[in-house]
């Protein structure tokens, strides 16, 4: 079972082509899978990729351009067909319009799917907690696109601490405290001696998170948004031959992508959005590695591990 | 350029597969491009089989399942970014209900087209020309689905005779009644001689015609409305092994289709809409040639020219 790993399922910008489709990545998070924003053949993509339909929970919507939301109504429908996703709730998390927009579309497409639908509505001005759980955190932050867009953060929890078996029994520390001492506590013996929780433990692996910017200009404000994130996506739409393109059309460069996770402090960068007009990504790979040498291109099928 | 051909863009039924994609072909005459359904993905099947967008005039939707019309806004807005195609008209060819919720979906998500758009609404319920120009005529007849379906005739209209440019010149026709002699008008010379047309022409080429059928349960009815169509594409869900489960979905078994073809006179039938619950389509093709000789398994890709 993967602990915390993202599968890329489109790299491409609004034109799809034969070496991308439109936006859609899935992390699947211990056995839960969050689908961030939805491109037209997502659905197929979960396919091929071998990504259940029963484990997706939530679907993060960056903004509306189709792009980004266009597979929605056909995954639902098929989710609501297939029947094996029977119960639960599948929630979808977009604007305010968005909600309106995507129940319409559910509700004419899609008849009685055997499981519910919420819509949790995300204010694009703030930075705001769309979700917790004991083990993870998402939050939504703004960006800077020709209309309303947010990033997501994906950051895991503190992870427990590993527990010292062989001490814990040789200092007879009942299993029912076991959760606590994992958690950082101390153990106090029967004669009333502290053993500090140093010596019962080790310390817990390092807790991940994941940062996905697009679509969106080049902003300093995002670098602060997802400071201390340790890896990000960020669109790369274009190189910098066509920087005032990126410009006028709010999207970014590799190189700026490469600039905010330097700003940001991040260990490892991702781009993707690619325009049509490039054969490759190659040209994006060498400006962005130059400003931030741990870069990856994503592609379709690429499933990275945090 | 291709005469009159169907391309196949996708051939499966309601979940997509690895294998089939949702519902969609491209007719293929004298250049001018008409879509029938436009299931998720038509934009990027259309750009695989390198069917340009600039060329397309006209989509037909059978009826409002998503599997065969969920990828029209997102080609409407490829269309609308491209650029490719300015100006022009683009007809949506729907049910009432269709249009509404077409028009709501391009507009939320396609700023501003460079084309117009426009919706021709269809009857479910009566046989009618929806479409009709110098060289083709498009009919809609109903269809027996769960919910309001139609199929759709393209039948080339009569072609013209070939002139006999040798025997024309030897009785002086001159040029400019060509194109009457070869409607089938006979030529009076200066004399007052009639040349009859036969002497003056060979027979045109024969016309001809495609019928799709798909969604819809096995009707003899069906039969009548397509009755000397030379090609019909009707759906084939199922095998005879789930014919009641075909019947309670109003949905048919490759061997009610090679029926209805017989029913019709057809001389060639073309298998598609298949059901993920077949790994591959040897048993529909079967069980059909046993009734209907002449039949062809529709595949992604394939191309028939008529």
């Amino acid at each position: 079972m993967p602990q915390f790993q993202i599968n890329y399922l489109g790299c491409g910008s609004a034109s799809p082509t034969l070496r991308h489709l439109p936006s859609c990545q899935v992390v699947d998070f211990r056995n839960n899978l969050f689908m961030i924003d939805c491109g037209e053949c997502a659905q197929l993509s979960m396919r091929r990729q071998k990504l259940k339909y029963s484990r997706l929970g939530h679907i993060f919507i960056s903004h509306l351009h189709g792009d980004h939301c266009l597979g929605l109504p056909g995954l639902v429908s098929t989710l609501a067909l297939t029947g094996g996703r029977d119960g639960g709730t599948l929630t979808i998390h977009t604007f305010k319009e968005g909600a309106e927009m995507f129940k319409r579309m559910i509700d004419f497409f899609c008849h009685m799917p055997p499981f519910d639908i919420e819509f949790n509505i995300i204010d694009p001005q703030s930075t705001q907690t769309i979700f917790e759980n004991d083990a993870i955190t998402v939050r939504s932050f703004p960006l800077y696109h020709r209309l309303p867009c947010v990033g997501f953060i994906f950051e895991e929890k503190p992870k427990l601490r590993h527990l010292n078996g062989e001490i814990a029994r040789f200092f007879n520390v009942p299993v029912a405290l076991y959760a606590d001492i994992k958690r950082g506590a101390d153990f106090v013996t029967e004669d009333g001696t502290v053993i500090k929780n140093e010596r019962l433990t080790t310390p817990a692996d390092k807790s991940s998170s994941y940062a996905y910017c697009s679509d969106t200009m080049f902003n300093p404000k995002v670098a602060e948004s997802v400071q201390g994130v340790h890896t990000i996506y960020h669109e790369a739409t274009y190189c910098d031959d066509q920087i005032v393109k990126a410009r006028e059309r709010f999207h970014s460069t590799a190189s700026q992508a490469a600039k905010i996770a330097t700003l940001a402090g991040a260990e490892q960068l991702v781009l993707g959005h690619f325009s049509k007009s490039y054969h490759d990504e190659q040209r994006h790979l060498s400006e962005a590695r130059e400003i931030f040498p741990n870069t990856l291109i994503a592609h379709e099928g690429m499933v990275l591990p945090l």
